[in-house]
């Protein structure tokens, strides 16, 4: 951590105290429990009996937390022996904070087993023995706690109380619920500003929101939590996404392939994705075999049979296989949202079998496409390169993973990307460049993937034969441009907040009449649609368009088209039909275009 | 069944006694048991003890049975007591006969349950009592029987013997395994013939014989029987048929969805489905959850989820889905084979949603792309006309159904489509149209459906609000044109024999040069195939091409050309070069191509 990190800790847990100070001033029955740092702020835990603290609340409560920060009270610091700390908690009739002091005291360091380190605010004041508990106080709020703070309640930066949650004492439903009091909190007036305008942003371009607005994708309570179904509108996006993918690595000679969603489960008994997953895979029973089968979580075992089932050749490699394809992974119901966590997951997937003095060119060829489809999609990319760590779940000699991720890197260093390394991300076959790409406003989601695999060639006993004659066995490249299409579109919706790229947009062009005189010339400019096949960035992509023709103003029908946030709206009035043009209205504000320029224009954008 | 068909019939099962009687004079000792008539000849059941029947012993069987024929024996029929008949069995030491007769005695009629009646060379004189037995002799042969015969052995047409294969007794395997003999016959020798040679071209043509020479799928035992995976190639064949086939619906207004592969089996609860095919049905667990849920074995319940998620106006409709998906069907291993026959099946589906007063102009929409479809395959089609029967599996009203019927019957008269009527082909929810193609050797092969469906929208619920303001119910109309694109391909396989269409083929262009001095102007012609892009019958379709440059002689570069079943095989020489031409080899004969005139030639295919 930085040092400006943990003045940022210091100060977002020291608001914790000054709200916990201010809760406890304006309800002094208030019965506290623990009160961490989260990403962003702070909360606390507070039990008020019948009193529940709402919303409106809030602005009484900062209030009151301004005044004590005005008042500029400093944080102390002095310790307690257990014993007397825990008649402190009697006394003063905090029993959430006996019980942690009575089980600190009971089993030493243990008593943090079922929270997290960081949510327990008192520690032990040596590394196993119980003798003193750390006290910090400020004004006349005193609280249990490990510390640091700022030095004075005026050294803390901007902050704003965001929400009251329902939250069980220790996470345990059979245990009282308290409230859960949020706040953020950040250095300065303006980087919370940004904080808070980021998140208003989020909440208006919110997928799950933006995918019902545009009619993009539905979930049926018939079908399912996590399986989402794709309407036409959505399905166009996901086809052109999927496509520009595909056609990226088919320029660089990759083959499609087709596999079926389930297979016996003896493929994934072999791979090691039994042992290691198998407990996350949907299992299938046929009703009339014994067969003992599963749904695919991934592609690549499937792709390893389609290799074997011909004899290679130095010559033929490398063999390369794209595949875009469903694959179902057993996600618990209620971790399941819109289409960022599903339980049907459409993967861009590819592999390639090629020899090792391949493997350079064939992972140069993969880091350029996925550079080429995020810039496309002006996403900015920077990589994690993802090692082993200590670690028993990885398969495959220790040798071949060390040069394996020291090749990565070289990779990486090779195409000057940005990069970070961490251990412990890798899979159980092999080390992984994972591309991290930022949006719009700001956030940084995990899109891509390049892995090696030494292993299933292994497992599988892939082989070619070599210039001499002799069987040798191919490395797997795993490689996936958009990874999860579904989770790929809960990013690319929010990055664009719906307003797609020209190409890209399921509705690209409507043409608005201002009467019914022009119609005629309405049907020119459809002509001139049809014919404007685009090439860019994917091939063939021929123009989406419709007409709004309805018998209502001019006014209503931008302002349809507008919610359906189509990128072109061709706007036709008797004018433009006397002098062959069509006044053109897009997000970057409205111009006249002749008709025999349209198709140009249209293609330039 | 016709006089001719009677006719067949007698001659098939006169010739099941001559040949037992061959046998019989050949191996004394032989012991029968049943010889039925079968499609397109006969059987009979034998059990020669430790003596094995082999194709080396078939000239002389046939030999012996052509003695039979020639010598001219009647063929008499006379009854017996069933006690007596019991005796001959006995004397004449025929154990399964003496088996057959004394369950005919102790249960009348109901000893051939296990039987198919037609198995059954014996059978009552009267209805329920048994009384009498009837009997055939030729000759010195006697065998009970049913008959009926044709009056000498003289009668009867050509005939050849086919194969022969163990088959337990009645069926069971704890029974003895007997020598089951097959034999064909017709009433000519030409139809003999014609028989022969289509089974000899079917031979040849077998798409697991070509899928695997061709390297069109393979089946991984890993991930088990009836789940093919796709190679490169067969993608490709896939891609383009799926991709024809949903060009020829989207031009009809169609938009493509995407739906996921399994769902709770609440959906097809409501739907219907579960009563009926619940048993069927891949079963899908989650570890995670109770869900209890399923793989989907056809996707109209999924899309009319997509129909609901939206208010629909009478000016939405038709509201028309295409989804090309993977369905699954739990199917018994025993009858799984090549691609006929799978557990994976895709289907290129589509739903159409639609007013009562919109019916006629979808069906004629569905029957023009089915017909165009075929003919550009050159494959003839007719259709069946698939109605309900009295069966009580039918949901739905049956004066709906009745009307349903007479639509889809002017729909064929109004397309001059040459029909027949089935009763009992109905789907459960609605009369059908299903298409029969027939193959180039002849043979029927059922391919696109088009169903009427008025049961789903009701019994999910779908509406529609009418110009009146009122809530009205759609029609819905499923239809696939391939059906199950693995069955498809299996019959388009065997229909080509492997040489298919130019613009299908996976790879349609080779180039085979005579030596290295032509190199450069090979990648001329390379630059040519890039840029010729074929926009009939599918829009869009690149070239595929590659180059055969090794340094081999033309004769073996033509010969692997050739095994490759590559449509256009281009020949390039230092005189081609000089003249810029091409040497164009396809299955119609070789021709000189000038290199400007290659792309339009190509096209034209």
């Amino acid at each position: 951590m930085s040092e400006h990190d943990d003045y940022l800790h210091a100060m977002r847990h020291s608001l914790a105290h000054i709200m916990a100070a201010s809760v406890q001033k304006l309800w002094p029955e208030a019965k506290f429990g623990v009160g961490p740092v989260v990403e962003n702020g702070f909360y606390y835990d507070i039990d008020l009996g019948d009193t529940k603290i709402s919303e409106q609340n809030f602005a009484k409560i900062e209030k009151t937390m301004r005044g004590i920060i005005d008042y500029g009270d400093t944080f102390e610091r002095f310790e307690k022996p257990i014993d007397e700390a825990i008649a402190w908690a009697k006394e003063n009739s905090q029993p959430y904070k006996e019980e942690l002091l009575n089980d600190l005291k009971r089993s030493g360091t243990t008593v943090a087993k079922d929270l997290d380190a960081d949510e327990l605010g008192a520690i032990t004041d040596g590394d196993s023995a119980v003798e003193n508990v750390s006290f910090y106080k400020n004004g006349i709020f005193t609280d249990l706690c490990r510390g640091p703070h700022v030095a004075n309640t005026k050294d803390v930066g901007a902050f704003k109380l965001m929400r009251v949650a329902g939250a069980y004492w220790r996470g345990n439903e059979k245990n009282p619920q308290m409230q859960r009091l949020y706040g953020v909190a950040f250095a300065t007036q303006e980087e919370l500003d940004v904080y808070l305008e980021r998140l208003e942003q989020a909440k208006l371009r919110d997928h799950r929101k933006l995918g019902k607005e545009l009619d993009l994708y539905t979930i049926s309570p018939l079908v399912g939590a996590g399986l989402p179904l794709f309407t036409p509108r959505g399905t166009v996006l996901r086809d052109l996404m999927a496509q520009y993918s595909n056609q990226l690595r088919q320029a660089r000679g990759f083959e499609k392939v087709f596999t079926p969603h389930i297979t016996k489960t003896e493929l994934y008994e072999t791979s090691g994705h039994w042992a290691k997953f198998g407990e996350e895979l949907f299992l299938v029973t046929s009703q009339e075999t014994k067969d003992k089968m599963a749904l695919k979580p991934m592609n690549c075992p499937h792709h390893t049979q389609i290799y074997v089932s011909r004899p290679r050749s130095y010559k033929d490699m490398p063999v390369r296989f794209l595949e875009t394809t469903t694959d179902y992974r057993d996600e618990k119901t209620g971790e399941l949202g819109g289409l960022n966590r599903v339980r049907s997951l459409t993967q861009d997937d590819s592999h390639v079998f090629c020899r090792q003095d391949q493997l350079e060119d064939e992972i140069n060829g993969l880091l350029a496409s996925a550079n080429e489809l995020y810039a496309t999609i002006d996403m900015k990319l920077r990589v994690r390169l993802s090692y082993r760590d200590d670690g028993d779940g990885y398969l495959g000699d220790a040798i071949l993973w060390q040069s394996a991720q020291e090749q990565l890197k070289a990779a990486v260093l090779r195409n000057n990307l940005e990069y970070f390394e961490q251990e412990g991300e890798a899979a159980f076959y092999g080390p992984k460049i994972d591309f991290m790409a930022t949006d719009a406003i700001g956030r940084e989601h995990q899109v891509a993937t390049v892995q090696l695999d030494f292993v299933q060639p292994e497992r599988f006993g892939l082989e070619y034969i070599d210039q001499e004659g002799n069987a040798a066995r191919p490395v797997m490249i795993h490689c996936a441009l958009l990874g999860s299409i579904e989770r790929f579109l809960s990013v690319f919706i929010e990055h664009t907040g719906g307003w797609f790229p020209f190409w890209v947009a399921p509705e690209q062009v409507r043409i608005l009449t201002i009467n019914d005189t022009v119609l005629d010339y309405v049907a020119d400019i459809e002509e001139v649609l049809r014919g404007a096949t685009l090439m860019q960035p994917i091939k063939y992509n021929e123009l989406r368009f419709s007409r709004d023709d309805r018998n209502e103003s001019l006014g209503k029908k931008i302002r349809e088209a507008t919610i359906w946030k189509i990128p072109v709206q061709l706007i036709v009035g008797e004018k433009d039909k006397e002098s062959r043009e069509v006044s053109v209205r897009t997000q970057s504000g409205e111009e006249k275009v002749q008709l025999d320029k349209l198709a140009e224009y249209l293609k330039q954008l």
